[in-house]
């Protein structure tokens, strides 16, 4: 599938933990998930340092090559959180408290609490906006084309969903797949034949194997239902001819 | 920490289903920390689909940039399956049947199975050198400095070990973690304090929360184990400071 600028996307995870090999990134499959349904295509994934440079060069060369940027991570209290102060410097815009973002949290906390990490934490890019967090206390913010997200996956996943309207949809991904008890080996020849007779629909072969043996997940990935649903047709007529061979 | 590029790396993870959401990527992780033993540190990582172009300008980029590149993905019977050709083109070299490769596919698969699918797992750059499968039957390659692993992590975690002694190693990263039962807005400025005192470690700090309520990790990566236990020490005094007021 090749789809114009206006429906591309990038995601910038932002964090030592996920390079060290500390986490494991939840992020990118809600994200890409959810961009899905709106018809916007992810086009790469990019794992960063918390460095500042870094932040910004990668930013700024996302920025100019997609539709939308959403970046996760390094928007906490702490030394090592310095992703809002980096996206200001990429925009060329000031780092200073939000004063929507400064009053939430003086609300959320007793005065004597309110310490400098966490009035840190209402300072963003001079005109972002917020994006709000029912769970938690400190909002997240994008400004222009990109969304600055905080790095917990469960945050992500109630932060993300209300902006929804604030993107230009294109036509919804439609993934169906199929699943089947035969190798991916054995298919190959009279799965690229049906990928060719379908130009416009991407379809993924993954291999699996597991307790109960292995097989083969076959992912149709369309924007019209109608070829995709025929395209599944010719799949499982073509598997019909492996299935019976038992491995 | 600051690495010279000798103990540099990159992970070049290739696939259309980490993209659109479908898999969570496990193989970072597994990699980084494998390359954390060896000391050798994992700078970036970038998930890019499976176009033949966008692998070679990647793959090109990368590998001038750091010491190793590890890819994943892409190198199975499939039509989808285009890395080890894409590998080929970016260094200028042939790509072509490996004998030996070709040789153990064989011996793998009774003759009238070994059909062109399977056959093509055995085409490689010019030049390559295998990486062993003890679990399945097609081996890996390597190329210079590039490392073309498969998708799937079982097999990841079974062809990498056995690869140790071909990397340059550094001094082995230590990570050490705290846990305590505070927020991390709590003990931003007193943290940040500490990571200045220890300039050549990297101290992180990930909040998390789970049933039983919610708390910090805190974790010092540091080459020198001195060092390290030090700045450990200095975190534990500091934490007892808060961790007596409940929350």
């Amino acid at each position: 599938m090749n789809f114009s600028k206006e429906f591309t996307s990038a995601i910038l995870i932002i964090g030592n933990e996920i390079l060290s090999g500390r986490t494991v990134d939840k992020n990118t499959s809600f994200i890409a998930k959810w961009l899905g349904e709106l018809g916007i295509n992810v086009e790469e994934v990019r794992v960063i340092p918390d460095k500042e440079k870094i932040i910004i060069n990668t930013l700024n060369e996302l920025r100019k090559k997609y539709q939308y940027i959403f970046t996760t991570g390094g928007i906490g209290p702490t030394h090592d959180d310095i992703t809002a102060e980096s996206v200001a410097k990429a925009f060329g815009k000031k780092y200073k408290y939000n004063s929507e973002a400064y009053s939430i949290l003086k609300k959320y906390y007793a005065n004597s609490d309110f310490n400098e990490g966490r009035k840190k934490m209402a300072k963003m890019p001079e005109g972002a906006k917020l994006i709000y967090n029912k769970q938690g206390s400190a909002p997240a913010f994008y400004l222009e084309n990109v969304f600055v997200l905080p790095g917990i996956p469960s945050y992500v996943e109630i932060m993300l969903p209300p902006l929804k309207d604030l993107f230009v949809k294109g036509k919804k991904i439609i993934s169906i797949s199929c699943e089947a008890r035969v190798r991916e080996s054995s298919i190959a020849a009279d799965l690229s034949n049906i990928q060719d007779k379908y130009p416009d629909i991407d379809i993924g072969s993954y291999p699996f194997s597991n307790q109960n043996g292995f097989g083969t997940v076959l992912v149709i990935r369309a924007t019209n239902e109608d070829v995709a649903l025929k395209c599944k047709k010719d799949i499982e007529n073509m598997l019909d001819k492996f299935i019976e061979k038992p491995f």
